[in-house]
């Protein structure tokens, strides 16, 4: 096969088939032009862009080597997985990616036959990947599986579930740790000291050269074992020992961004039976230097200009609305400058959550605990009862994780705590793993639980402020994605009564009752209503729970009610009503809009909000229809 | 102080303030005072027998050398942790151990200010423990922090993200690693197979003696550290690693049955500032030899003859109705021995839901993953996408732990699998965090899934085949603790209709819909209201989702409906039908019966499901007041 440096190769992939065919010296450039594809769609069409800089090399070091689809190919979390979606049939398609009906963000099943498993949470690949090893076992196939999990998404502790219970299984597959030593933030946690420790050992800086320069050479795989696999040890032999306790056989580090070392030993790993681990050392935004050196900023930059590395900046205007998560996140400030038994915690969200703030003013009690939901709650209900005011915030669909630590470590103990929960509701592009949407509906049935939701900025502060308030109880406080619906919010801090909503606007015809954000759509849909001359009472609930009885019991009144919350249908707001008025002899027609009972695919929120039928027409329509 | 061998010591002990004024050569005496009276007690009052045998010396040792409640003691689990209970001032209410208004059997902090932290699910302590530590850090404070956790606890990944969270944050806290080798099963994982090697290593069995006995001697802190850690390193380096690598100093192994080098080693390590392990081996069962000898069975046995070793025996007998557990179990294996594609998954509840049997029979397709629900749950899920039919079978309240893996890794994935869901409901005597209340409402807000529970042995079957057959899609089969309603219940398998309910009883005044084994309740209060001349109809929904509409518009029809189910009434099937009769202007009364809105404590099963009211009383009464 001729090779013309000039030729441009990708433009050739439109199947790992195809890559195969390449010679092994092309894939360097094939590497190159994926980043410069990646760098040039995501400044139009914004995306996960820091991760998936990272790890090109992988991509296509993984598909050159293994069988796919046949061998199976799962990434954690996803948001990686750009240059291996490109390779796999869909680089025609990326201009639609997280754009609604286009590509998703995320591997997916359905999208692709390459895509061997859903993805979108941490730490989910190790266990997910041991399946499909064990199911090769079963069958008695000769068939790879490779799991690529980031050295964030290790600290989850599924990940440790699932090396503990691969190494008792011995399965044959491949963890490919994937370490850049930042998750969305800076990495956390002992490991990451550890996986430092490793990647800095001056031992073995001096012998990585001699070490994988030979690996080009056709060396057999015994000697690798033998030989390499000692040198290794000896040379690292004290850090090796974490995976190897864990029945691993511990291979690395090496340098991600060698396409032809990372070939080379995938090719060899290929033939070792047993769970094995190949430490894999990239950087984030590779390849992009404003990336490189910003990556927290670059994880997910929005449009940005190619030439001048120029994002969309979010300095805080106190004259505009603003998002919800820099009023937490200057609000919390506020109150722990007041209320000295205030913390903050957070799983590894800190910059997404703004927690980021108080990290930098009130470090000593600020808390990031790394990829750890369950972890995060628990350590929090920890320092509850050591008589501080912890504030945890959490996006609502990673507390899905945390579930049982919010009922059995924290209601059940009835500590005064906070959880806030950021990403309530439709997130957008990110897809049907991070619409925060069940929240309200799970939160719901765990006694002792009070679940506040504010409207806008203003509320959102003062449910804080009421929260830290003494024995105020656990609060939960859910917000969207987003910006707020107020300029000005920075206002005095007053206290709300628990269990109060309020009316926003009377009425006589139809009744509709909402809880948080939404409550604005509310208010856009009745001015247009009221243009047609149907008269309606815009009750705010603020709480889900308890829930004010008192306003309920007034909507029951009306012929008809409507409910609107950004959660599902099924088991929130709208049951909350549906329970009381069929409790209490209220005859009134209940219709519930929100999330309907099936998983919400990317788009914009607005569009997804169209979808589901409570944005400003949908709310229109179904008052004045009716029904 | 004089030491008078006859005496007994352990009814002088109050409070650890009077353990403490004990000679170190009595604490042996103690310890075995104290386990006789947990074998005398247990034998008459069933609990959690051999855990708590096995962790004497660990308690007395700790309350000896700590100054709790000051010093926090955190037990993992806590069903070790009895001899805490006698120990801290609980001795003379022991015989209300598990009873209702009695003693919790768990560590609970509305009980005792030496309960630091209210547990009972598993690998909670080194998270919550942390918040205590890293308090005293925030506070100046000199207080210590120990958790006690199990080899079977450490498998959870909520252990790990507090292991690596404390290693990073340089807390000083003590983790005591309870090494009995067993949880309710014996333990398994990679990480037992590592601790396993430490233990029976023939260096460490060799230096145990020299080391161990020179202890005594009174050396110095800094001798300990410079040669006892070091000679520890020297014998067991590549084992220590492990905790190590997490930011943990590691000491031991030691013989948790060894009181004096106990209290020795943790005097010593009270000065030793950050994070530190202590691994202790322990015998399970320890000082009874049945239980010695049979450590599973012995895990809870019920009453037992203490002289004679004799406890109530299981033997299946099809004439009478059986344990949903042993149904479950038996017919596993009749479809799994006609379906291939079958697979068995429990996360460490082997015995507890019979999986065992399978175990035993196809142990191939069967797998124990350890404590590590989120993981069962997303490697079943691996395993359905690469063809299999995973049944994994999980209790209730720990399915709490796996909710995002349900969610996520599950029913957005579409697969076709089955999750059994055992102790739904009340379990009786294991309280509040055992009780499998919430699940009913926290599934029906999932799409895409399947939610059935049989109303007896019979429905259990025909639902397992049913969830078994192509593309059957993704179920959830919800059954209680104990023992179902039907003898001769191992019939032929029927399909049953997914979404479709039945009516039991015809009857003209009001409609009971019920879900799951309290239709059992529902038909002996039909039998009692007709005796009084009120016609019932009652359905048996055995779907809660899909609900079958038929029946609920067919029971909207009458003026006043109840619905029976032993979850939450906020959420679940009394939810559903509010939602339907608000949706579809029926105004029949509603009355739903349940758990209230409220964390129900530990009683008899039948105790408890009266005090919520919906034993037969409850029924009754509801349908003859009319409210």
């Amino acid at each position: 096969m001729e090779i013309s440096p000039l030729e441009n190769l990708l433009s050739g992939i439109d199947s790992p088939n195809d890559l195969r065919k390449l010679h092994v010296y092309q894939l360097e450039q094939l590497a190159a032009e994926i980043r410069e594809f990646i760098i040039d769609k995501c400044s139009a069409n914004p995306g996960h862009f820091g991760a998936s800089l990272g790890a090109v090399e992988i991509a296509v070091a993984l598909h050159y080597v293994f069988n796919t689809p046949y061998d199976k190919l799962i990434w954690d979390v996803g948001h990686q997985a750009y240059a291996h979606k490109i390779l796999t049939g869909r680089k025609n398609a990326f201009d639609s990616n997280r754009k609604l009906n286009g590509l998703s963000g995320f591997p997916k099943m359905e999208e692709s036959e390459y895509d061997a498993f859903g993805v979108g949470h941490a730490s989910t690949s190790i266990s997910a990947g041991l399946g499909f090893a064990v199911s090769a076992r079963m069958n008695g196939e000769n068939r790879q599986t490779v799991a690529v999990i980031g050295d964030g998404s290790l600290t989850g502790g599924m990940a440790f579930e699932g090396l503990n219970n691969a190494g008792w299984e011995n399965a044959d597959m491949l963890v490919i740790l994937n370490d850049n030593n930042i998750a969305i933030d800076p990495s956390v946690g002992a490991l990451k000291k550890y996986l430092t420790h490793i990647t800095s050992s001056s031992k073995y800086n001096k012998l990585k050269k001699n070490i994988w320069n030979i690996l080009g050479e056709g060396s057999s795989i015994r000697w690798l074992l033998r030989h390499l696999g000692n040198v290794i040890k000896s040379a690292v032999v004290y850090e090796s020992n974490f995976f190897e306790s864990l029945g691993f056989r511990y291979f690395g580090p090496i340098d991600g961004h060698d396409v032809r070392t990372l070939t080379t030993m995938l090719t060899r790993l290929k033939t070792i039976r047993g769970p094995k681990l190949l430490h894999v050392v990239t950087q984030k935004g590779k390849g992009y230097e404003p990336a490189e050196r910003n990556q927290t900023e670059w994880h997910a930059p929005g449009k940005f200009d190619r030439k001048t590395g120029k994002i969309r900046t979010t300095a805080l205007d106190f004259s505009k609305p603003a998002r919800y998560q820099d009023v937490f996140g200057e609000t919390i400030i506020e109150l722990a400058e007041q209320n000295p038994r205030i913390t903050g915690i957070t799983p590894a969200m800190a910059t997404g959550c703004s927690l980021n703030r108080m990290m930098h003013r009130i470090p000593e009690r600020t808390f990031d605990v790394g990829i750890a939901e369950a972890h995060a709650v628990t350590f929090a209900a920890g320092l509850a009862v050591a008589g501080w005011l912890p504030f945890c915030n959490i996006y609502s669909s990673f507390l899905q994780r945390a579930y049982d630590s919010v009922i059995h470590d924290v209601a059940l103990q009835k500590l005064n705590m906070v959880l806030c929960i950021d990403r309530g509701g439709l997130v957008g592009e990110d897809g049907a793993t991070h619409h925060g949407v069940f929240d309200l509906a799970y939160l719901r049935l765990v006694p002792n639980l009070i679940i506040a939701a504010p409207m806008n900025e203003i509320e959102l502060r003062n449910m804080m402020y009421t929260a830290q308030l003494d024995n105020a109880g656990t609060f939960s406080i859910r917000y969207p994605r987003g910006v707020g619906a107020v300029p000005d919010w920075k206002r005095d801090f007053g206290k709300i009564t628990v269990g109060k909503g309020r009316i926003l606007h009377e009425g006589t015809d139809v009744a509709i009752l909402s809880i948080g954000h939404p409550g604005n759509i509310v208010a856009q849909a009745i001015r247009a209503v009221e243009e047609k001359g149907i008269s309606v009472m815009h009750c705010d609930m603020r709480f889900l729970k308890p829930i004010d009885e008192e306003l309920l019991a007034r909507a029951g009144r009306f012929k008809r009610v409507i409910t609107v919350e950004d959660g599902t249908v099924t088991g929130g707001l709208g049951s909350a009503v549906a329970e009381f008025f069929a409790a209490n002899n209220c005859n009134a027609q209940l219709t519930r809009l929100g999330v309907p009972d099936r998983f919400i695919q990317h788009g914009t929120i607005d569009e997804l909000q169209s979808l589901c039928g409570f944005d400003v027409n949908g709310i229109v329509r179904t008052v004045v229809s009716g029904q």
